[in-house]
């Protein structure tokens, strides 16, 4: 079809999330179109960051420093009574972009629907447990994950999971989304508002 | 909001066509979670194909090899009456994949929408109608762009400037496409193919 090289960038771009043979082509064809400086550029980034990004092992985010754990978990200001469990590293960003929350994070780190089927997921979710069994300091878990299906079978399997430890367990209110409108709101959303009203 | 090195990647991801800085956002946090053998192979993939892939100076087709053109254009049982005029080389593969046409091609390689804008693309127009004038070989220039606004624009423009050199112009059949139901074929392709009845 194309020439080797081609060929192989195409295959690699489609090993990226939802990056289909088009896609893939289109984004080949459009570097080799590129001067050599621009795509060195996106080449050296991506060994830059395998390089530099490190994962912290206390709330198992990425961040790169010299320090030993990362600068949410370094950081004396934070409510160490408040953990809040995210599904992934972007979900934390966007959380922590609201300035809303000052507490610590947990990231999970997989898709939700997988939680339970991977060993890797099994480690971190013991950790969360041993975690809410053993910090004495901890007073509440918030679970802020996707009101999906594949969230909502998370969120329970976790609140089962973390009931014995005795901490409080709370998830993100639902409810209408600010400038919403009740017309294109679904029923679902629609009943938690109503159950939610303040 | 993101560490530096992370940031950077983002941004990256976010120049290939249609990727945005959310779809940006998920390649990167998808390398960051693979070993490190798997995302060198894509930086590497960017190199080579930057490295090994050509431009062939008669066709402007991409291939690597160490010829002084490219395979299509260097193979002696090409047709050198037919040209083929198209708009990228994604479009020169899918056609030549057929095996229904054996000349030559020429490769416009900029967005249609842009032909008459750019100067290097004016460059490859000049060339194109330099050829028609001089090869005497040539027989057929078949303009196999596009049926959609900005190609039909990109085909009449270039049957103005090809016509004083005298060679036969020819663009591709409009009709339904095969296996495609009349119920659902727009105006346009119906009344093309009642024209190009056979």
């Amino acid at each position: 079809m194309y020439s080797p090289s081609i060929q192989k960038l195409i295959e690699e771009f489609s090993k990226l999330p939802g990056v289909g043979p088009r896609a893939a082509a289109r984004f080949a064809f459009s570097l080799i179109g590129k001067k050599r400086s621009e795509t060195d550029g996106l080449a050296q980034a991506i060994i830059n960051v395998k390089k530099n990004v490190k994962c912290c092992r206390l709330c198992f985010n990425v961040y790169e420093s010299d320090l030993e754990i990362c600068g949410i978990c370094s950081d004396a200001r934070r409510d160490n009574g408040l953990l809040c469990v995210v599904a992934n590293e972007t979900d934390l960003a966007t959380i922590d972009k609201t300035g809303a929350y000052k507490g610590r994070y947990f990231v999970l780190g997989s898709p939700l629907s997988s939680l339970r089927r991977h060993p890797a997921d099994t480690a971190r979710l013991s950790e969360l447990e041993k975690r809410a069994r053993q910090n004495k300091a901890l007073k509440e878990i918030i679970l802020a994950i996707n009101p999906t299906p594949d969230g909502q079978a998370a969120i329970l399997y976790l609140e089962r999971m973390l009931k014995p430890s005795g901490v409080k367990i709370t998830r993100l209110g639902l409810g209408l989304p600010f400038g919403g409108e009740l017309e294109y709101a679904d029923e679902e959303t629609l009943q938690s508002a109503l159950r939610g009203r303040q």
